[in-house]
C-alpha cells in the first residue's frame, strides 16, 4: 500500500477513559511513517466537512492533559453514515491521500469502520480501517469488556458505597437509576462495594431480566421489612416481555403526565430526565405507608467523572489506541479487543477481530452473572468485573 | 464539675467527612479523663432511647475505616426536641451521670446542643454541651466555612469539568441540579474547575438571587446562540420574590403533572427527584427549537460520594471534632468554628463561640460573592472557596 496520512475520529458517548486511547494512538502514531496525523473534528462529521486537526504537534504536557480530560477530546457524533456519506468519504480519503482510517467508539463505529474499508474496496481505493473500542455500557461483542467501563463501573460502586451509607444514616427507601438501554453491566456494578449482604443495594434489575412492576414492589417491600432500609439499583432500559421501556408502557397505561421529555415521535428520552426515578418513588410510596422514599438518577456523571479513573481501564484504554497503530502495519482492518489472560494476577492482551463481528450487535450479560432467583447478581461477576475497577476498598460499618 | 461520662450524636444530612469529625472526637476523648464514651445511635432518639455504643473500645483500624466512611456512622436523625425532650434528656444524662453532651450537625444541631444547655442549667444539673459543625450547604454562622463543604464543593467542581467536555463532545444544553434550598455555596462551587471563560457552567442560579423563568430563558439563549451549547448550575431552591420554590409555582400555574413527589400538604419534595431538572428541560426546549436538552440532579452523590474527598477538609473535620473535647475542659458550652488566619498559606484554626450565635439562623452567599450583573459568581468567591476543595487541577481542551 503506498504511503499515506492517517485520520482518526471519536463516535458516540463519550467515557472517562476515550481520550486515552487518543493519546494511545497519537504516541503510536508518530512513531509509523504516516505523511500526516489527522484529527477529525465530531467524528464522522468532520470528515465529511474536511474538519482537521493536526495531531503530531502535541507536546507531552498537552498529551498529559488530554489523557486525564474525559469526553471526546475531538468533538463526538451520533451519526450512522449513508451509502452517499461512504462514497463522498472514500473520495475526500482519496483526495487528501488519507490510507488509514481509525475510529474510536462502539458497535456503531465498528459499523462505521467496516462500510468504510468496504467503500473503499469496492472504489479500488488501497486504504485501512480499525475500530479502536469504547463504551461504559459493557456491550461490545468479542473483546473481554470494552474500555470506558471500569471507570464507569469504579464509579457507580464508589457512588454505591456513599448512599448505602446514606440510606442507614437516615433509613428510608433509595432507588438509583443507571445508564443501560439494553445491557445491564453499568448497573450490575453498583453491587461491586459490598462488603457484607446487608449493605446495599439490595435489588438489581437489569434489562437482560423482564422487568415487572408487581414483582419489583413486593421486593422491595420485603427487604424494607426486614432491614428497615432498602437501595435498588434499575438500569434505565428495563422493559415487559415485548422489549417496551417500563417508563414508556406506564405512561401510556396510566395518562402519567411525567415531567421527562418527549421526542416528536412520542417516545420518553431515558437519560438526562429522571422520570423514572421519580415514577418508581411514587409507586413505591403509595405501596409503602409513611416509607421515606428517594430516586436518583446517575445520568452524565457516570460516564465523565474524572476524579474516580480506574488505574487498569485508563491503562488499557490508552494501549487499544496504541495496538490499533500497530496491528495496521501487519493488516488491512479489523476491531481492537482486550483478551483476559489465565494468569494469577489480572492482565489482558490486545489482539484484533474481524471488523463485522463487532459491528451492530450488542453483548447482554450472560446467565450465569445473573441470579435466577431473585433480582440479583453472581459472585461470577463480582470476579470479572472487580478486577477491571482498580479494586474497590470496602466501608467500614459497624454501629448502624 | 463532678468527673462523668461523655456521650455523642450525629444530626441532620449526612458528609463525607463528618465521621472524621466523630473520629477526631473518639481520639481525644480517649485522653480525657471520661468515665465513659457514649455513641447515640440516630442523635437524640437514640439518646432519649439509650440506645447508646462503647466508643472507646475501636481499634486504629476501624478508626481508619470509619473515618474514610461517609455519612454518620452512628446514624442520623431529623428531630427538633421538644420541651419534654430536652427535661428527658437530662434526667436520663442525670441518672447516667452524663455530664458531656457532644452534637455534630447543622444549625438545629446548634440548637440543640443550646436547649441541653440551657435544659440542664434551669434544672441545677451540671453538664458541658458543645456543638460540632457540619454541613454541605455551607450555611452556618460564626465559622469561615462547614466542614463536609470543601468535599461537597470538590466533588461537584470536578463533575462540572466532566460535563463540560461531556458537552463539548456532543454538544447542547445542560442543566445541573445542585442541592441547597436556601443558600447558593455548592452551586456556586460548580465554576471552581473552570480554566477558561469558554469553560462551563456558564450561568450559575443561586437562591440569593430571585429566579426569574423569563430571564433564565433569555440567558440560557444566549450562551447557546453564541457558543453552541449551554452549561447550567441551578440550585434546587431557586425561588420568587415571595420565596417561594419556582417548582412549587409552576406547578400551581401550570397544573403541569409533575412527576415529583408530593408530600401531604401538596409541597414539591426538592432533593431526590429530578422533577426540577426536568421542568427546566421542558421549557428550554420549547423555546430553542431543535436543541438537544439534558438535565441531571446530582442528588445524594454531592454528600456522601467517598471516592473524591478534599484532604483540607478531612483534615479540618477531624480537627474541629478534636477541639471540641479540647474546649470543653475550659468552657462550659461553645460550638467550635474555623478562623481563617492571614497567612500566605491558606489555615484555619479552630476555637469556640456561644452556641446561640450559631443556632438556628443561616449564612447566605455574601453581595460580593455574587455577580451583580449576570447570573455568575465573583473572583473573591473562587479565593475562598478554593483552598476548601484541596485544590481542582484544570482539564485540558484543545479542539473543541
Amino acid at each position: 500500500m503506498p504511503a499515506g496520512k492517517a485520520v482518526i475520529g471519536q463516535s458516540g458517548g463519550p467515557t472517562a477513559v476515550i481520550n486515552k486511547s487518543l493519546v494511545g494512538f497519537i504516541k503510536e502514531a508518530l512513531k509509523a511513517d504516516f505523511k500526516e496525523i489527522l484529527g477529525a473534528k465530531h467524528g464522522l462529521q468532520g470528515m465529511l466537512n474536511e474538519d482537521f486537526v493536526d495531531l503530531s504537534k502535541l507536546n507531552e504536557s498537552q498529551l498529559y492533559g488530554i489523557g486525564r480530560t474525559p469526553a471526546a477530546a475531538l468533538g463526538s457524533v451520533r451519526k450512522k453514515p449513508s451509502e452517499k456519506d461512504i462514497e463522498k468519504l472514500v473520495s475526500i480519503f482519496e483526495k487528501e491521500n488519507i490510507r488509514n482510517f481509525y475510529y474510536i467508539g462502539g458497535n456503531d463505529s465498528a459499523e462505521t469502520a467496516y462500510l468504510v474499508a468496504e467503500g473503499a474496496r469496492s472504489s479500488g481505493y488501497e486504504m485501512k480501517a480499525f475500530h479502536i473500542p469504547k463504551t461504559i455500557d459493557n456491550d461490545l461483542l468479542e473483546t473481554d469488556h470494552s474500555p470506558g467501563y471500569g471507570s464507569a463501573a469504579r464509579f457507580v460502586a464508589h457512588a454505591f458505597q456513599g448512599d448505602d451509607a446514606d440510606t442507614r444514616s437516615l433509613k428510608g427507601i433509595k432507588i438509583n437509576v443507571l445508564m443501560g438501554r439494553h445491557a445491564g453491566w453499568l448497573t450490575a456494578a453498583s453491587t461491586l462495594g459490598k462488603a457484607t449482604e446487608e449493605d446495599g443495594p439490595h435489588l438489581v434489575y437489569v434489562p437482560e431480566k423482564i422487568f415487572d412492576i408487581e414483582s419489583f414492589k413486593k421486593e422491595v417491600k420485603e427487604v424494607y421489612d426486614s432491614l428497615g432500609r432498602c437501595l435498588v439499583a434499575v438500569s434505565e432500559g428495563v422493559h415487559n416481555e415485548n422489549g417496551e421501556y417500563f417508563l414508556q408502557t406506564y405512561a401510556n397505561e396510566t395518562g402519567s403526565g411525567l415531567a421527562g421529555k418527549k421526542d416528536s415521535h412520542g417516545n420518553i428520552q431515558l437519560s438526562g430526565s429522571g422520570a423514572l426515578g421519580d415514577t418508581l418513588v411514587n409507586i413505591i410510596s403509595e405501596n409503602i405507608e409513611g416509607a421515606r422514599v428517594r430516586a436518583d438518577t446517575f445520568g452524565y456523571l457516570q460516564r465523565s467523572f474524572l476524579a474516580d479513573v480506574s488505574e487498569v481501564d485508563a491503562e488499557e484504554a490508552e494501549r487499544v489506541g496504541q495496538h490499533a497503530v500497530i496491528a495496521s502495519k501487519e493488516k488491512d482492518s479489523g476491531s481492537v479487543i482486550l483478551k483476559r489472560q489465565l494468569s494469577e494476577e489480572y492482565y489482558c492482551e490486545v489482539d484484533t477481530v474481524e471488523l463485522n463481528k463487532v459491528a451492530k450487535n450488542t453483548k447482554n450479560m450472560p446467565k450465569e452473572f445473573l441470579d435466577d432467583k431473585k433480582p440479583y447478581v453472581t459472585n461470577d461477576f463480582f470476579e470479572y468485573a472487580m478486577p477491571l475497577t482498580g479494586g474497590i476498598e470496602p466501608k467500614t460499618q459497624i454501629f448502624v
